[in-house]
């Protein structure tokens, strides 16, 4: 297999862009990335997303995008994974170039979801839960998660407020990334005051849905040379696993095998131990995600994941910075596009580029990325080179 | 990169499976390729899907199909590229094994649409074509299909009835396979008195929709040994291409550019010419669609390919074996789970295994998928190795 590196990302704001249309959008990542990477075509074009049938009546996001951003005749598919796709189209954009098949391609998380009212867009994310098991059973796919913080609350005694400080340290941080939708902080008050969604999580437990799209040109690593002084980013690990799709299945629903599978198989791929992350971008989704994601990383003990952000560990200086741009709670959650999100983010904050949430000497970032109530994961680990 | 062999194949009937739930009917033809390779068990899972989450409200198909063949844990996705899902989810496979990132794939074509009503099934195909500038103005997808084959006829002087016997062979060829949908034959004059849809295609130029599966699972070649006497079968060429989203935009419509690219790279990759291809499993959506592929490939001049079934050499015996298991016309075109069909079937001619409508010496096959009108095409070259 052939190593793999970032030519150029590219993002767009997350937020209501009701005057841009689904390819407008994608077309402003995919532009951007491919501008900072220096090409103005590349051999194929992998599409994160999730929504786009549902939201925009609309299928083939692979050649809807390559069309309009002038890649004709090349290579473009669609990957899905629910929340998990932006990742999973670069994980399968990944192997297409070590794979040697390809030598330059455009991965874009795309997803556009405030055109249609609130319930379209709950109906539309049920689709990430079992339909059979969950969905036509009545639960939302928050209730599912307000069903597992519950427990988890229940089982090893946190109380809600203790979730505030991965909250309030996401908006903290999304307040100097220009492209997160809410730029401002929240204080503990705020956090326990805030209008309940389903018992216990309540706004600010909460990801806010967005339009948005993320980008990044994929080479083999030997290809880069001249990036202008900034230093080369491999992809040192990519890795998948599944659980099953419904939470009740689980012979442990409060434990996220299939992040704990995806990490340890990235961690060994890349040669590193779980001490040697210098950040973390996990999928908090929900605050309880954050807290289930940090342990199954190998990052606290079973049911002690609040404990980092209650000890101040989670934030830019700390022991396991998270959520540096914002996470999905504060930059926002455009779904399918969330993992390409993620990952642009962790480019920029190995290229040292990320001002006053900038980590120290950061070398090595993690991603993960969460399809479904941990139904679906994808982890990836960057490395300056 | 590594070469790709298969290592069993499985598929169920192509019907109306009412009394099967989505996951179910993916099952039957996953476990009917993993027992045919004698496999409890693989790396990953690839599907192919369209519509489930227009008609089935389930996204992720992936983890659900992991989950419910019990391949707990293992990496799964799902690919997506309207009718071309199907063979752009074996390309993903084939590149994950060519790679060297994983040794053992399954590949699943899957669809299931007859649970709704046929307005709701039409709306949901439409999502193929370009919602904004096509589907948005109230075109169909059948209907931007006769608008083509109407200039076609116009600007090459064929008659409807011309194009009889591309549906005439596709039958007299599903009557022998017992996966087949309609398994019937049907003369001239029922073509030509067959009810319209949308001028100029009638019932009987179009394929049926259908509930079906179709899998293969893949593996590196050089660890394929003791087939019980079966033929050794590789993936010889792997290639996909785009064109323009919407027909009208395109220099020109009656010319299907992107099966004419990914052709070209197919025979390149397998270095073989046209005439040494010994059957063709193409994309007879609808039968323009056939003598556009065949033109586009280079069976027949531009503006002739009806000829080639006027002339009788697209049975089993002729120069040019097309739809030899029923083709989309007859088999039934269960829109993302169409790829695998066509896959599976190439692999049965090659094994030599299809009775009455066997090519003899077949030792090359190529299978055509093509997503939206000529939009996503994918082309694969199987070799007996």
């Amino acid at each position: 297999m052939r190593k793999v590196a970032f030519l150029g990302v590219g993002q767009t704001k997350v937020d209501e862009h009701w005057d841009k249309s689904l390819r407008e959008l994608g077309g402003e990542a995919a532009f951007a990335a491919m501008t900072e990477a220096g090409l103005d075509r590349v051999e194929a074009l992998f599409v994160g997303n999730m929504l786009s049938p549902l939201i925009d009546g609309q299928n083939q996001l692979g050649v809807l995008l390559s069309d309009w951003t002038g890649l004709w005749g090349q290579e473009a598919v669609k990957v899905e994974a629910a929340c998990g796709s932006g990742a999973a189209a670069l994980r399968a954009g990944m192997m297409a170039v070590a794979s040697g098949e390809l030598d330059t391609v455009l991965v874009l998380g795309l997803e556009k979801m405030t055109d249609r009212a609130g319930h379209d867009v709950t109906s539309a994310l049920a689709t990430a839960a079992d339909a059979d098991y969950e969905a036509d059973q009545g639960v939302s796919f928050v209730g599912i998660n307000a069903l597992v913080m519950r427990r988890y609350m229940h089982e090893f005694g946190w109380k809600h407020t203790d979730f505030a400080p991965f909250s309030i340290n996401a908006h903290a941080n999304a307040l100097h990334n220009p492209y997160a939708r809410l730029q401002f902080t929240i204080s503990v008050r705020e956090f326990e005051n805030s209008s309940m969604v389903a018992t216990p999580i309540n706004l600010l437990d909460a990801s806010p849905i967005g339009d948005g799209a993320a980008a990044a040109v994929l080479v083999p690593a030997d290809k880069v040379n001249g990036l202008d002084g900034r230093p080369r980013i491999v992809l040192a690990a990519s890795a998948a696993a599944t659980d099953t799709i419904a939470v009740h299945s689980r012979r442990d629903p409060l434990f996220l095998q299939a992040a704990y599978t995806s990490a340890r198989r990235a961690y060994e791929m890349a040669g590193v131990d779980p001490q040697e992350i210098d950040l973390f971008e996990l999928h908090d989704a929900f605050s309880i995600m954050a807290a289930l994601s940090i342990e199954a990383c190998g990052f606290a003990e079973r049911g002690q994941g609040p404990r980092l952000g209650l000890d101040h560990e989670i934030h830019p200086g700390g022991r396991l910075p998270i959520c540096t741009r914002g996470g999905l709670k504060a930059r926002g959650h455009p779904v399918g596009a969330t993992g390409m999100y993620q990952v642009v983010e962790a480019v920029q904050q190995l290229r040292g580029g990320c001002g006053e949430t900038q980590v120290e000497n950061a070398r090595v970032a993690m991603t993960q990325n969460i399809g479904g109530s941990g139904a679906t994961v994808l982890t990836h680990i960057l490395k300056v080179d």
